[in-house]
């Protein structure tokens, strides 16, 4: 019999918790048991994994005796107070907050792209952004084709990369609209139905977002690439799930659009849905829902030498949080740092 | 008393039709007599112009006798039809379709940029695409202020942009969520509530879409810069009025963020909201209805020398279509070219 593991998962009742706990049952998680955590309001609630009944426990001090896995999804604060301990524990901490993420010595990692990273642990180690992971899954190939030069990306964000709260907003918004009553936002800074939103996360100095430095800092990271030149735009959108980039990507050596198609599609975790003539791109309504990234629109930039446009879209609650943080914990277990 | 002018409005039904009636009314435009038009299928419909009901006729051949200033909106293929019968009546059409915008002897005219221009027309003057005004207002004052060098467009475009079936659209399948009912797009190639599109217009070999080749020629005819590089994305968002447009522009001497906002200040027609501490951007549900164009998340792009990114949302309606067309029919009143 192969290995089991004691896993626990720090905020079940998220978007991001709730998607775990779906994905630990469809994958085959190797869980001998699991634990389910949250705030002390959700504690005494239920959940259901494999059609069994779990208890919700509210996360405290003592909650990770004996744990092996902690998939800690419920926010920095909450990372910050008990990732340590979990650590302290014995468990592995896979966090998915953006507490630790460029902290030197906690590997930032996307297992198609820096499984490798994962070796340097110490106890705990980062799942990078949302957007950084869907934005970096196609920038890889084209790095190792092409040598990176310069990255601009523009972002169409679900309200669900907001958590649960965002598709609440955007749910109760439409539903006013279609009884004729007044819109009111009860979650984001102003109203998202039939809006787009170009905030996300608090403004920096420099003008620039939260979520749009967190792109830079971490397609850097994940890459190996401290010095890359990207410039971000981040903006939120009406679409319940799935995180769409318009990405412009200048590369040291042309890679020319039917090179960037190959590479793509030859790249775990990505594929291609680019056929124009059957009007085929990649949607979010039609990623969501799935494991992999999908790249359409690929064609070359004309404004500039060796540059190409291309369109990418990935399911950011999967790939973009809970699938990357199993995946990050299935490589540890297949390189035995589990 | 003031000159006045035997107007007709062709296109009438359309959402563009529409608007430019309103504004007609709202200017106060120096109107004599108006005519509206539409196809044989609108014929013998009413509108009402300052309170007084007009019945639409069918557009013909014999439609603009003693018509001095007529507004096309009815499409690329009427005004191909028509326009020249109605300059050969001895009317000045401003037309609003793609049909005449890239001949060398039809002015493209955004009138705070290029009303200059007007002079050398023989008849029909073009209104440019609604996405482009919207983005080559902000490109004109920076563009004077430090030349452009290169622009990258990233569009957020709203329904009504594809006339009044679009907007019929995003109604009917948002309508269709909300009674729990199949979503079923029946003008948007593919379902667009809670969706993003990335494809308006039709494909061509190179992998763009004509909405993006549109931005590309007329951003540079209308500023007058026929070599510059420009890299467009256009998507369609679920909103109803306002096109949103994120853009990097380079330019060959720096143009710190203080000066750029300087220039969009001064710039007629359009207005800074740039206030980050206050979530003050523009935002579509707060522009739509409004005659300029706004800016805002103007900041210096880090990753290059001498670029900028920034933001402009535009009711393209309005300043996108009708009332450019307006503005241009005043403007050449003004010049004593009608």
């Amino acid at each position: 019999m192969s290995k089991t593991y004691n896993v626990a998962v720090v905020g079940v009742t998220g978007a991001v918790g709730q998607t775990t706990l779906k994905l630990l049952a469809e994958r085959n998680f190797p869980v001998a048991s699991l634990k389910v955590f949250a705030s002390q309001r959700s504690a005494g609630k239920k959940v259901t994994f494999r059609g069994e009944e779990l208890i919700i426990e509210a996360v405290g001090p003592d909650s990770f005796e004996g744990i092996d896995i902690a998939l800690f999804s419920a926010g920095s604060e909450q990372s910050r107070e008990y990732a340590p301990r979990a650590v302290k524990a014995g468990a592995v901490v896979v966090d998915k907050s953006s507490a630790f993420r460029m902290e030197p010595d906690v590997p930032l990692v996307v297992p198609e792209i820096n499984g490798a990273a994962l070796a340097g642990h110490k106890g705990i180690v980062s799942c990078p952004n949302c957007t950084s992971i869907v934005t970096v899954m196609p920038l890889k190939p084209l790095h190792d084709a092409g040598t990176l030069r310069r990255v601009i990306a523009t972002s169409y964000q679900a309200v669900s990369g907001a958590g649960v709260n965002g598709i609440a907003d955007l749910e109760q918004e439409m539903r006013a609209w279609a009884n004729g009553e007044a819109i009111k936002p009860t979650h984001f800074q102003h109203q998202i139905a039939f809006n787009v939103i170009p905030h996300i996360d608090s403004f920096a100095e420099d003008g620039y977002t939260g979520e749009e430095t967190k792109l830079v800092n971490e397609v850097r990271k994940i890459l190996d690439a401290p010095e890359l030149p990207v410039s971000p735009t981040t903006v939120r959108v009406p679409v319940f799930t799935a995180h769409s980039i318009a990405v412009n990507a200048e590369t040291e050596t042309k890679v020319s659009v039917e090179q960037a198609r190959r590479a793509f599609d030859a790249f775990p975790g990505l594929k291609v849905w680019d056929d124009p003539a059957q009007n085929r791109y990649p949607m979010p309504v039609e990623v969501e829902g799935k494991d992999d990234c999908y790249v359409g629109r690929i064609r070359e930039d004309f404004s500039t030498a060796n540059a190409l446009n291309f369109w990418v879209v990935g399911d950011q609650l999967r790939k973009g949080a809970a699938l990357n943080g199993i995946q990050i914990a299935e490589d540890m277990i297949k390189r035995g740092l589990i």
